[in-house]
């Protein structure tokens, strides 16, 4: 019953060939054993009864195998009254099943056993042999700073607000006001897809035109990421004529045309300009404690195995709620070595104001873009200044300098920081109405 | 503050220009209203602060109208002790601000809010102007019907099993057996991607002569929907070599390449074959009470939208858990009239056997599609013998004649009702080890 082929030690199976998960699980069960293994079963090769082909050359070649089971906590004699036992446990399922696709993975790691109660996916560990074949990130945090010649202090990006409603020529106009305050990278709002009153070729000519007087007087670079997300083949077609009309950067809302699609675009070789992630939508996968997978997961490794160089996502000092821990592990996910993926910008954001620079710079360290919205456009002195008050902020910071000291020498960051504090925007802030 | 172009009566709107959506929520708050206002602003032109560009036009043209908000329960004096208010609203969004398009929908109905706490989108009610520019499912019901040659009895769908790990030979030899039992549709199981013990081309090949081999013997159409799953250009490409390879039908696990991946498949016109989605990976977006899509949005009206033609889901009778009212109402947003889009097939799944047909049938009509894995190669005489017992089922329920009077003609339905009765094949069966 507790198969030798499927129950092993780590030690056992050569973990080069297989992709290993991690799951949380919570139910009523007088065997957690068997629990563990029924999902290996399940994702893998097996149904709810045995069936003739399924022999032990086939169960050898593709069963997920068990790897750890532990109990939460850890009992070691006698279990409490209650009912519901907590578990986390491993399973490695073979490369070999899957292919270096990201379908496919999550087909594998949280397939059908999404739909079968509480359980939640906490980590994935990839193989060599399975990110090798992606190409990844292809400017990664090096490659964008060298093309901002921007070597060491944080990126700022700019969101562009209000969020739908512009015409062409406000965002054209707002563009510009954003990259004479200096700003490395604008973005449009991920509501703005393609309506018929700003369509993407429109607002994108508007934009680039900004962008040339932005150099031609500062001789500043500004890379503006131009949303493209639309179905997948009328996607790509919308990013080569975008990059064709000379775009320097393209956006997507990678969770809601999946992860895959976004892959597509960086792997295109006529595609050769940095690609930014937007996470609406990403909320649905991981918000509830018990089920979906872990926010490092959905905007973390997934999107830096898909191919994104940034990587927006909520910060914890914002105003959507998510844990600091959360925030913090969703970077290192982007950032930490793995394999030969390039590190991405991680891109803390939603609320973020200039008080708010020194504690995303310890969380986060220098390799960070901080995004601001409502924390440029909303400066009384308008968006050039609101940008200048931000770069201030991120220079003292990159500079050792404290945030007062360098407000006395700067009125844009000290009016912003007269305004907005040195606090977080508040958790709740979503749901406060602000007029 | 509770601005009157945001605060609507249903009536005072077109709805017929709107999407509107119904959301369940819960959470600490003094004012309902503004917490239901703040976030059809946040998802249209809205930020935390007002900035400049948000001008009563732009409002006018593209803010999230607030048409209904009731709390759960519906209290009018005096609020009990507890903190967390529950509460139903609707927001109905310019469909100016969408266009028609999945990815857009989706970041406008659950984009950032879907990282906000407790909140669920309940349902989404589609004008036609949306639902005008998607092409639908290609042959729906009657489309199936037709191409099968079954008029009225429920399609009998056999998967195949094991999951993965299977040579194309095996697979080969199992359509057969399936086949000379009288299926009507076989699809690959979802975890069977491309590997390279089986490629897709390698498969169908030998699936396709099997279906030949059979419809030579028989006379009867068999469908083999083959797995394309990947990345949406890999995806378009193999679905096209497969259909000029003689496919007759395509098999999509569109919850993790995305629901309009598959969209770009229905309205390819050189892909004219039936598609099944699979519900792989869906859970994480609707498992959750408090957070995520319903699951008649994730694997109903989404997928319909899309252009499935059959949609297999989990059945509340079988191994994997599903409330019976959901098992139903994903049936009906399947089916029920919805503009001009074709009803589709619902494939209530995983655990049936002969036995569960009648109740099948009794939650789901006459047009549905029965599917059985282990249920049909679990059976002691063989796969074939398995196909035989299941459509004995299935006819005797279309014709109303007991099981019990069936089975004293039919062998192999007599030995499935021996073998798994007349019940469920239990909730939990997903963590049950049979061996």
């Amino acid at each position: 019953m507790y198969d030798p082929i499927m129950f092993v030690l780590p030690e056992s199976i050569d973990r080069g060939q297989y992709v290993t998960c991690t799951y949380y699980a919570e139910g009523q069960t007088d065997d957690l054993l068997l629990r563990a293994g029924s999902i290996a079963i399940e994702q893998t090769t097996g149904t709810w009864i045995p069936v003739p082909r399924e022999t032990p050359e086939v169960r050898r070649r593709s069963v997920g195998r068990v790897i750890a089971v532990h109990e939460i906590p850890a009992y070691e004699f006698e279990l409490p009254e209650e009912k519901e036992r907590r578990f986390v446990f491993q399973v490695a399922y073979p490369f070999a099943n899957i292919g270096a696709q990201i379908p496919e993975l999550l087909t594998t790691v949280m397939g059908n056993i999404s739909m079968s109660g509480k359980i939640k996916l906490l980590d994935i560990e990839f193989p060599e042999v399975f990110t090798s074949g992606f190409q990844g990130p292809k400017f990664g945090i090096d490659g964008l700073r060298k093309l901002l010649d921007v070597p060491k202090r944080p990126l700022l990006l700019g969101m562009i607000k209000p969020c739908t409603g512009l015409s062409p020529q406000d965002l054209g106009e707002l563009v510009y006001e954003l990259g004479m305050g200096g700003i490395d990278i604008v973005k449009d709002d991920e509501l703005l897809g393609d309506p018929s009153f700003c369509r993407v070729e429109d607002r994108l000519a508007k934009a680039l035109a900004a962008v040339k007087e932005v150099y031609g007087e500062t001789g500043k670079t500004v890379l503006y990421a131009v949303n493209v997300t639309d179905r997948p083949d009328l996607m790509r077609q919308k990013a080569r004529q975008c990059v064709a009309a000379g775009a320097n950067s393209l956006m997507v809302n990678a969770h809601t045309t999946g992860p895959a699609a976004l892959q597509m675009l960086a792997e295109d070789p006529e595609i050769n300009v940095p690609l930014l992630s937007h996470p609406a939508f990403a909320g649905t996968m991981f918000e509830s404690p018990y089920s979906g997978l872990s926010s490092h997961l959905v905007l973390g490794k997934i999107q830096r195995l898909a191919g994104a160089d940034i990587v927006v996502y909520p910060s914890s000092l914002g105003k959507v709620t998510i844990l600091k821990e959360r925030e913090i592990r969703i970077s290192q996910a982007l950032k930490s070595p793995l394999h030969h993926l390039k590190p991405v910008f991680p891109t803390p954001s939603a609320g973020m104001h200039p008080g708010l620079v020194p504690v995303l710079v310890a969380n986060h360290g220098l390799d960070l873009v901080v995004g601001a919205g409502g924390g440029i456009h909303g400066h009384p002195q308008g968006a050039t200044a609101g940008v200048r008050g931000m770069l201030q902020a991120i220079q003292a910071v990159t500079e050792g300098i404290p945030l007062e000291d360098a407000a006395r020498e700067h009125e844009e960051l000290a009016i912003g920081l007269k305004l907005w504090g040195t606090g977080g925007s508040g958790n709740n802030r979503l749901y406060e109405l602000k007029r």
